[in-house]
């Protein structure tokens, strides 16, 4: 690697078009235009896009109305990140940061927004107290790896993914730093998964569901294309893990939630999956 | 941009000594050494070091203690990552993800190990019933931030930081990627802190607490020299909650906990700060 690049004294935006996200990323926050959000008839409305951080909340929907808990019934509503829809006023009123998932919880007075994938996963748990454990140490084990996830993962999606498979030309040099780091990762989560059934101990927890999307796709393919290169096959205990959550009916109901294609767009009932389960 | 890099089938760690990193960095978890963890009088047992996940921790054990929470008291023991103590079987029994900062509170049996700061923060803050709201609401908000620093600081530490500051050449688009996303996040706290006197409104919260350590840093310039780069004049909310939050003193004696040098390595009791605050 040599270069013989020098930043200069003050950085300046120049908007380029060489990449498809370019024309979403800005150096600036805030609302690109006017535009209210839907509202449904359940009290809880969930705006959200079937990436791996939306897969995580409406995964965990579904396992508390699998559980019987129907107060827990939502409206999702397709937010398409690829057309900026992230940036309407109405989002980002909810969500100042202007990325998916956010959830209104409008069944309580006043309404409370939440965002931040991780955030929406606790206040569920907790609302519902269920997928949370009840007991101190359980609880700050489950929470432990809650956060861990949140603070692990850009290594995953914005270093690994964006590099090795969304950067037009490859450079050595970060693919190297990132893939790493995402194989240590893998590596610290099978030797957990190699003590314990689940990530943060003997129970299935939002622990679990906020980590499955990410490092379970990844193991077996559905990620990046990369399970070749990371040598997903060594990490047999994720590999477990993941097989044993995907057979969850929540999980796979979860899953299909605010999917542009091949999926449910929206989800504002039970009966919705009702054609896409049958076919599958 | 030009390189002609092709990424191996499968990727191979080839050990570099090019980098004061290398030698610490590998793609595999777990004890490196068998190295038990001292234990202090005190019921909560910090292992830290100053940098600034170390002190989101040790500003609210401060920030406890001058609210005056006597169950607060704490001793913080230095782990030097630079020299590998977080790889030694003791720490690693208490986060197997090998960073600082990590807790035990040996105040409650069985006694609760805690790792990510964000849990840390959250753990003590409900703990102690301080610096986190009791309205749903506001509770949602402080918690919604939180996790956004936990999810948006890699890309600042680990992408922009990284690149920008530790790598040995300067690579551009790196450089761009990670200073436009970094510059974007300044620019949410800017917006947020104009109609909020603090990150998660109108209370202190251990949101300030998670976020200030490192984006109060970077645009005051103590975090990789970047103020001007960054353009940090312009993010005036942002530099006027800087200078409010500095001034605390909770603030300014946890800061010089797990110091290597200029500060406390250990912090054993409160009156361990004397020497050095009234040298200051």
């Amino acid at each position: 690697m040599s270069t013989s690049y020098v930043p200069p004294k003050v950085w300046q935006w120049q908007p380029k078009e060489d990449n498809k996200f370019a024309s979403i990323n800005r150096p600036t926050a805030g609302a690109r235009f006017e535009r209210e959000l839907p509202v449904g008839q359940h009290p809880l409305q969930l705006y959200s896009l079937a990436t791996p951080n939306g897969q995580k909340v409406t995964i965990l929907l579904e396992e508390l109305l699998q559980k019987g808990i129907a107060g827990a019934e939502y409206d999702a509503w397709l937010i398409d990140i690829g057309e900026g829809d992230q940036f309407g006023s109405g989002f980002v009123a909810v969500n100042p940061n202007s990325k998916i998932p956010a959830l209104v919880d409008r069944g309580v007075s006043p309404a409370i927004p939440v965002f931040e994938s991780g955030a929406i996963l606790l206040y569920l748990a907790e609302k519902f107290g269920a997928f949370i454990p009840g007991a101190p140490k359980a609880r700050a084990a489950c929470l432990s790896w809650l956060f861990w996830q949140m603070g692990a993962t850009p290594y995953l999606g914005g270093g690994f993914g964006h590099f090795y498979a969304y950067a037009n030309e490859k450079q050595q040099y970060p693919i190297d730093r990132f893939t790493m780091e995402v194989k240590r990762q893998l590596d610290l989560l099978d030797q957990q998964l190699a003590q314990h059934e689940y990530v943060a101990g003997s129970d299935y927890s939002i622990a679990d569901m906020a980590i499955w999307p990410w490092y379970g796709a990844l193991v077996v393919g559905e990620a990046y294309n990369a399970a070749e290169f990371l040598g997903a096959a060594s990490y047999q205990n994720v590999l477990r893990w993941q097989k044993q959550v995907a057979a969850r009916p929540g999980v796979q109901r979860g899953r299909l939630v605010n999917r542009r294609n091949g999926g449910l767009r929206e989800r504002h009932a039970a009966s919705d999956f009702d054609a896409i389960l049958k076919k599958a």
